[in-house]
């Protein structure tokens, strides 16, 4: 039999392929049978963990396939939204972190790695719109361009561990969408980092910086991920939030997390699940010019939030996910 | 609180964004109740079809998250494996058909909506390399290049019914790779359908075309499901195949299959799945060049193969879909 068979294109097949016939018999596979030729076609995975999820990734997909008796066409429908959500995703657009946000995984992810112990601030989704890239501010520096529009917003507060002792040298990243509800990124004259700052605590843990206070906007449903959601009878909005990145190796785990103002709209209904009740916060409103300059700003009103950010050292972040795997395996 | 929110965006969204105070509270998710509240969330959605199914996809993927404690850096590196098969998709490259067909998630939904009934011939993959792009040819007629490379073969049957009586006038799509074991549309220079065929079963059923004995070949191979198949230990090849698509409406339910020459080094690994038994089938060799002749080609030697294709009623496909769906439902 004739074929364009290789096998010494296939390095790291070549014992495999040179005992063909002892490959499990994968034909004539039914519904009731596919599960688990699937999974013995894995056996050769030289990676536990790659064949573990995997494997399990399969089971729980072919379930859905047969509980469902999904079509053909329903099926062909599916890998053309995925292909649509592909062909939406650029350097700075990234539409599966959307459609993974909108069905709770990204939230369900993020709240299993990074579980509050011991007081330490509660972590959220770091969202699609982290680039790692920002403008270095001093101390008590701005974020925002001075005098453009929004509403002026001083942040101040310490970075604490779980004892209550200030963690100086912590190094902090902030970032949030602009007047317009947009990111730096969302403008197609994107050229350098905006509304997005990177600063460091003080030798008393504390840390102080301006910026704007945020407000709602919708995810980009300009694609695949805003038409399911019209589908859902789901709105894309987020509450406003100003996010925030703070990191002090090698003791302390990273906090992801972000500030959500008290009364917004969508507090309760976050598109992509994001918002905690210990993260919302209350401005407080201050009039007067004389501390508005001696704070930076031009002139008064401004708001004023002072918030202090709890870290878990590694050892107690550890801990803290076995002790929530174990239950989480105990209801499984 | 200022917003981006603009409510005449969303004309379909009209009810809801009038009432946000009544979308179910998603604030506060945690592992063990994210779930039922992207589910509560999606209770405003007009379609119960999608509804259903995307509750249960997303009881699946979150099943899945929390019976793995999958990472934050693993969920991404999910993410963006996606994101590159995203990327390799292209009019002709379907990269994320691939990855549904070595998941064994294609075979799947081929088999719970194609049951074979009253001894109809069996269904498998229409595969990735359907383009619905075919010349048309008399009975008889070749849809490989005259006397280019491979071997000559002849095929020639009859369209029947499961009370064997014949179908006239049923049409006939026949397609497989070329003597490289590549498909046209494979090649850069592609531009009009090569070894591929259209035609009709004459007034007794029978039906009769020329092509070339098909070869094994490895599925694309240089994107990330070629990628993942090495990482899985897994060959990416398929046996030899030639693919069949018969259409005879109104009656008669399509049927889309594939005959696989016996013999072939991966009949039983198929990287896809593809492979039942009852479509492995044997060629004659034919040495006379008089019979070589009188059949169309140049000269001998030839193969030949005779297969009958029966074709169910949509009646009686429906009632086979059926009784499966009730089956795997007692099972689950």
């Amino acid at each position: 039999m004739s074929s364009s068979f290789d096998p010494s294109k296939y390095p790291e097949l070549k014992n495999l392929l040179c005992s063909i016939d002892k490959i499990p018999d994968v034909s004539d596979i039914r519904p009731e049978t596919v599960t688990e030729k699937v999974i013995e076609c894995n056996s050769n995975c030289p990676d536990p963990r790659l064949k573990t999820l995997l494997d399990n990734l399969t089971i729980h997909l072919h379930d859905f396939i047969r509980e469902n008796n999904v079509t053909t066409e329903e099926w062909m429908a599916t890998v053309h939204y995925l292909t649509d959500v592909g062909k939406k995703c650029t350097g700075s657009r990234q539409e599966f972190v959307l459609l993974s946000d909108i069905f709770g995984i990204a939230a369900l992810v993020n709240s299993i790695n990074n579980p509050s112990v011991n007081g330490s601030t509660v972590a959220t989704l770091l969202g699609p719109f982290y680039t790692g890239e920002f403008h270095d501010i001093e101390e008590g520096g701005t974020i925002a361009p001075a005098e453009g529009p929004g509403e002026p917003l001083l942040v101040t507060g310490r970075i604490l561990n779980t004892s209550g002792e200030p963690i100086p040298n912590a190094a902090i990243e902030t970032w949030e969408a602009d007047a317009e509800g947009l990111y730096d990124v969302q403008y197609s004259t994107y050229s350098e980092p905006d509304h997005r700052g990177r600063f460091r605590s003080n030798d008393k843990g504390e840390y102080s910086f301006r910026c704007i206070v945020p407000i709602a906007y919708a995810i980009p449903d300009d694609g695949p991920v805003g038409d399911l959601l019209i589908k859902l009878g789901r709105h894309p909005y987020r509450p406003a939030h100003l996010h925030m990145k703070i990191e002090a190796p090698p003791v302390y785990e990273t906090l992801v997390t972000a500030l959500y103002p008290r009364g917004d709209l969508f507090s309760k209904s976050d598109a992509v699940f994001g918002v905690k009740t210990p993260l919302i916060v209350d401005f407080e409103l201050i009039e007067s010019d004389e501390e508005a300059k001696a704070k930076g700003f031009k002139k008064g009103p401004f708001r004023r939030l002072d918030y202090d950010f709890t870290l878990a050292t590694k050892e107690e972040s550890a801990q803290a996910k076995e002790k929530l795997r174990k239950s989480m395996a105990k209801k499984a």
